[in-house]
């Protein structure tokens, strides 16, 4: 495609997962072709990582600050960054990019500190660039078909919401082995200061928020830290309080054995229940209060349009998790268009944003400053 | 068969749920003969109620007291009596038959107070007769064997336990409009100072306390009453801390749609996980950490004795709500037969006991005091 | 009760399966006492069996015929009789009794030979007394349920049947082990000329015609033996034709590891399609062509009256084998009742006849026919 | 990349479905980069085509010979081919590509008729040009793990195979409305002789023969046609006879509501079970025999080698239907480079051959046959 948003990464080297996810997702619908990358901040790796993906020499940088000041000059340098590192370099990695008008591409959580995200903020109020967080859990068709079908008030009034993380995977001190994975995420210097909470609170707590359109007035939370040795939770209970009444319980965990990545949501109004599942993602049940339950299938025949506009194949042909982030993607490249073209946002295109990413960190920190106070109740720093 | 309890019944009558179920329970392993009953406190309907069971009029009464009196002196009266009133009266009717030495089998939660719960305690301890609180679904063989396999270590230490009541036949104030389940179970005089924690939450502790043998340290509860006028809980939220470490959330609801009878159990440890849904019954996931998830099917493959000892059919035919009863009523008659003919109670007989019962009144009366204090950590006042 | 039917049983001594499952059904809904039994043609065995369930020594008997004589001849004699031997014997044993207006509640298949099955229908025509046979899956409410739907056109004109029955329990030569159930199943002088045909695969075969209510125009059998030194089949794959063009395919095997008990039906129509699984008995799925697949559950949102007439208890509260076979006896005990007070049958009781299963052992014959001419399309001998 | 295979496309212009799926295949494992096309046998169709995807117009063909001959000839032509348009034109379009020593990556069924099956298989032997079919689902993780499994004689001997490929989109004739997909796959003409047999039996045989590597002795068809005024069949049952003793059952069906693409095997020997459904596909169950079932899951506890190798992502984050089709072009991608290198092709490299892709339409034939004499045990003509 001739037209192809030019796009870089920072992160994403050899023994990464998330860089080769956003990779994949990036390319699913052609919307973007990577061009430059800083794979790792070791020169010498960061090439190898380039070469492995074909990528020319002098478009791979070992430093993000010197990739942002090039790339912003060459003329057909990059137009997007994805910016995949530990959650610790977020904040400075995408400024450099911010300030050079550069849209960013960048995972979550936003940052590992509060006061991070909030300096991203203000750097991202001053720049023309377009900031997108991937919360890739948004972009699945029948999480989009579950929040229209509140918003049109098919379950009514919301009462409760139950959401849930588990996984099993850090059941055991895996970061004392050296697996790369286990061990950013377990370390506070790179994670911040949640642990599981931090992970895949924040999928389930963006998730919570983006289906149901409430917002938090406060939460209570009991923190656990399982593992000997580890430094943050592993296991995190929390219950909420939404403004206007509705009442919700989160749990995340990473030592729960038999669950892999079981985010699941269920939230129950005055005339209906909803209930969507990430390791079954193209089935949605829907019980209208009194009546049988409804198996909604993506494109199938009770699809909506919010479902149909990001779903690519026919009912029954699955489409997984790599689709779902491509959906991020793809919903950036059209608000990217939009930008660069200087015409309006088309309409359906949605996608979390970075005051999404601050209360996600604020959810952490609310978290962490509940548990450690005898979970207390207490509000978001916002 | 010539040597069946002979069982009496107090509640129960036309319009009644419980009792209907009580009365198959006893019959499907015929232990039992219903041969009295107090089924209304109204004489006339306790007949009408009799007349439709096939009794003799002069073993049908409309005063508990009366009957308690007339079948200990009969030659041939009671050995055993069912209490399925609504809960406040479970004590006073407890109290005449016990303290006349006649086995007392009775459905939860105990009591509608604590303070009923301890007298009732005291009257039990000077009685020789028996005392059985029917907590059903600890009757279910995959929840003995749930509960063996967690004495037996095959999870490790236990670290968190996700437990969850959900209903959702109280959407709406069914209460108003004159159905009589709704309406007594809504009113404090009847049901005590829980709702929905009360009458099925208290199930879910129970459970908890059952399968993993884990004693309560704490809790805190966050309890809502979403419908219009209702005076008890319909929703409940409760963070739970064990003595040792583990943690869990317990949710117990009767306004989430799309739910009937959802109780599901969810057992973490360091080695592997369990699961258990009440509504699936036959079937129990088994997690070991780091193999592929087993499903342990009722009289299968992997199936414990002490699934077995409970168990009457081949596996693939499934047993279900009733049959679960049932072995309350056996497991009690063994133990009745065992205290009339004075021998030792045989091996594997388990029941809820009274203690069980205080405890789930504590249960209850924790979380109210907690959710008043907004969801302040306290604990059972045993 | 007073107005118990007096059940009498020929077969079900210890070891047997089906017999104590008849007790049990007997018993679940209170219609019937068990007050007399031929448990063993070895009297001793007999007694000790009669011992077992409490019944007096003159009441229990080595001969079946001799018990038709006597029991016909005492003033409180048995009503009935459940006959649960090994099928070869059912013919003889129904005789004696019917031909003394004893009511015959039979276990399926009807008979092992085609030519005791006509036999038999000339001696029940001659008696004034009821021919039950315990096809007890058509007791389940929600097969009630599908066939209502089915009939009252819910899914347009059927097309296409989907039956299967897989077991894995005889995947090895069990019967080679002493092991009664698969002794007499795997012999052909005890169970007739079909092997896992004629023991589930004819329950597969009637449910298919109680619910669909077609009528079999042929059909085509392709059986196998498996194991080494089997002489009956012990999987057998059939494909069906229906009058008035509905195609079916049933399969039915002993030797499909992962199977316990794994009937399922799907009926697929012009305008919907069904599917219901005798392993998770609560639920019906509904599909309405164009619109999501619905969960219709025993007693839930839409049950019809057809499922809550033979359901007991609330749904959510799961029904199972034995409820749905305790509907069979119960739907006998109206019909019995009604006989014997002269009345006419309570609308709505429906049960498997003696029509049923000669149509069952036709089946059979008709499979093994056509087996044996390299699966030539054959119809039934009726 | 650097180093993409040059890919050209003839068919899927607008509104065809399976030359998207193509795309998106072809690129997420950034094997090959999208250069030419003829998406219509009408110029100015195809070019319109064309410039949806970005391409220069030049590399825009309204015919295929006339683009295989082109392409040829250009130095940086395309080296590989995706042929997706109707049935009835793959022979002749793969032709061209063929006898120029363009690589080809063909939809399934392999041609409309078994005579162009054969004639390909004489213009492949010719070539030195790579043939690739894309029985898609073989490139499902867990089906590679299936048949890993069962070639470790983790099953034992094979008995039974239970596969089918149930749909419902074909339940009315949508082919009169229009309906473009509905149209050529309901035409005699561009389909061949095998409706629903040719379009889903197909991959269900496919399915059927890699995992299982059994080799077809002979079948039994019974097909019909409901919709009235279609001419090809919509419902389809086969029995099968493999060599070595091991029989199935195959049905095939676009008329059966509640079916999207609910494709599923079931495979069952001496010595335990499998399962996979397509519609489920990151899931795979395992019976050995005596044992609880296991649900094995791609890149779980027990993911095999032959799975993880064709797997991107971990445990939990499912991989769907496109996941499944990229590798198969992966696959391709790498047994392509090899052969342009000259290098010998990679350990572990499947994919569905031209060969496999005669037996399919042999297969349909046969079934054709079979059911034009009242379903007569046919071999296939091979």
């Amino acid at each position: 495609m001739t037209n192809r948003i030019r796009l870089g990464m920072v992160g994403g080297g050899r023994d990464a997962f998330i860089g080769g996810v956003h990779r994949i997702a990036s390319r699913i619908d052609d919307h973007y072709e990577l061009v430059a990358g800083c794979f790792s901040s070791t020169a010498e790796k960061s090439q190898a990582s380039g070469a492995d993906l074909g990528l020319p020499a002098d478009r791979v940088y070992g430093d993000f600050t010197a990739m942002a000041q090039r790339e912003a000059r060459l003329k057909n340098g990059i137009n997007a960054v994805a910016i995949v590192t530990p959650n610790h370099m977020h904040y400075r990695a995408a400024r450099e990019f911010l300030k050079r008008g550069i849209h960013v591409i960048c995972d979550k959580p936003l940052t590992s500190t509060l006061s991070d995200a909030k300096k991203l903020t203000k750097v991202a109020e001053k720049s023309q660039a377009l900031f997108v967080l991937t919360h890739n859990y948004t972009g699945y068709p029948l999480v989009r078909q579950a929040r229209a079908m509140i918003a049109d008030g098919q379950l009514g009034t919301i009462r409760v919401i139950q959401v849930e993380y588990p996984q099993d995977w850090l059941s055991e001190p895996l970061e004392t082995t050296g697996q790369k994975q286990a061990g950013w995420r377990t370390d506070p210097a790179q994670s911040g200061a949640g642990g599981s909470i931090g992970d895949i609170g924040t999928h389930a707590y963006n998730l919570t928020r983006f289906i149901s359109g409430l917002e938090l007035e406060s939460l209570s939370a009991d923190m656990q830290c399982f593992v000997d040795g580890r430094e943050l939770d592993d296991n995190a209970h929390v219950m909420l309080r939404f403004e206007g009444g509705a009442r919700g319980m989160l749990w995340s965990s990473q030592v729960a054995p038999g669950n892999e990545n079981a985010l699941r949501i269920r939230v129950f109004g005055t005339k209906g229940g909803l209930e969507w599942e990430q390791e079954d993602p193209n089935k949605l049940w829907f019980t209208p209060l009194g009546e049988p339950k409804q198996l909604i299938t993506r494109n199938g025949a009770a699809a909506s349009d919010e479902a149909a506009r990001v779903s690519r194949i026919p009912p029954g042909h699955p489409e997984g998790y790599l689709e779902g982030f491509a959906n991020i993607y793809s919903e950036a490249a059209q608000a990217i268009r939009a930008v660069e073209a200087g015409t309006k946002r088309p309409d359906g295109v949605v996608f979390p944003s970075l005051q999404d990413g601050v209360e996600g960190v604020a959810f952490v920190d609310a978290c962490v400053r509940s548990s450690s106070r005898n979970a207390a109740w207490v509000t978001l720093n916002l």
